[in-house]
């Protein structure tokens, strides 16, 4: 792995880590100031400051006791300042809305990121959960 | 609009214009050889083949007779030779697994795009259905 994919999935890892100590600054902070985001179910925030007040809204609750895993990644160049990881990622322990805890879920997550003055930030997120068994939804 | 903006809309529109072709050829014909495309269920295609021969199976059965309509676009160049456009779109005439008809859904394409020689291209794509009233999945 070359010292540019390596310093790009660092970031991928500290997202998992930030989530998984349910701190969102630290979590906010790997993302641009004028980072998007869009979530599983297709909330879309724009900005860092609003990534973090929406990731504190669900860690106060449903994934306060959740633990997400970065199951593999993979980056892409398409040009040098610019990397595309794209992540396979499981999670357990988050709550359902009753407050008992669900099966583990497995999702994808696209990072794109940005190289500034020798340093990688997030420049925008996607995340897909994965659906076993279907070739799209509704099915 | 700028003429940059306009560019990479019109690689979206054309998106749209070929699913509801269902003209598969053409849909892989907006990729570049090595992109990426992961779909609201999680299936990760790599390279323009697999992504059209991905869309002619779906389009021979489900999306036979669906129509795509992006609802609106936001692009934004983070450099100069990319492009991250991110849609809201809305489709109709989809099937269900008896044959027929499923109401309207909407999602979030996000469409990473690279300019090469002029021309822009699809390097990447990922796609999230909107599921309203939640914050994440499952609940």
């Amino acid at each position: 792995m070359n010292l540019q994919t390596e310093q790009a999935s660092a970031i991928v890892s500290a997202f998992a880590q930030a989530w998984n100590r349910h701190d969102m600054a630290a979590f906010a902070d790997l993302f641009a100031a004028d980072a998007e985001f869009v979530n599983v179910v297709g909330l879309w925030w724009k900005g860092k400051e609003a990534i973090r007040v929406a990731h504190e809204f669900t860690h106060a609750a449903m994934f306060k006791d959740s633990r997400l895993s970065i199951v593999s990644t993979e980056v892409r160049f398409p040009v040098e300042e610019i990397a595309i990881a794209r992540s396979r990622w499981s999670m357990e322990g988050h709550l359902g809305p009753d407050g008992a805890a669900l099966p583990q879920r497995n999702g994808i997550l696209l990072n794109v990121l940005r190289r500034s003055e020798g340093t990688w930030a997030i420049i925008d997120s996607q995340n897909t959960d994965i659906v076993e068994g279907v070739a799209s939804r509704p099915q």
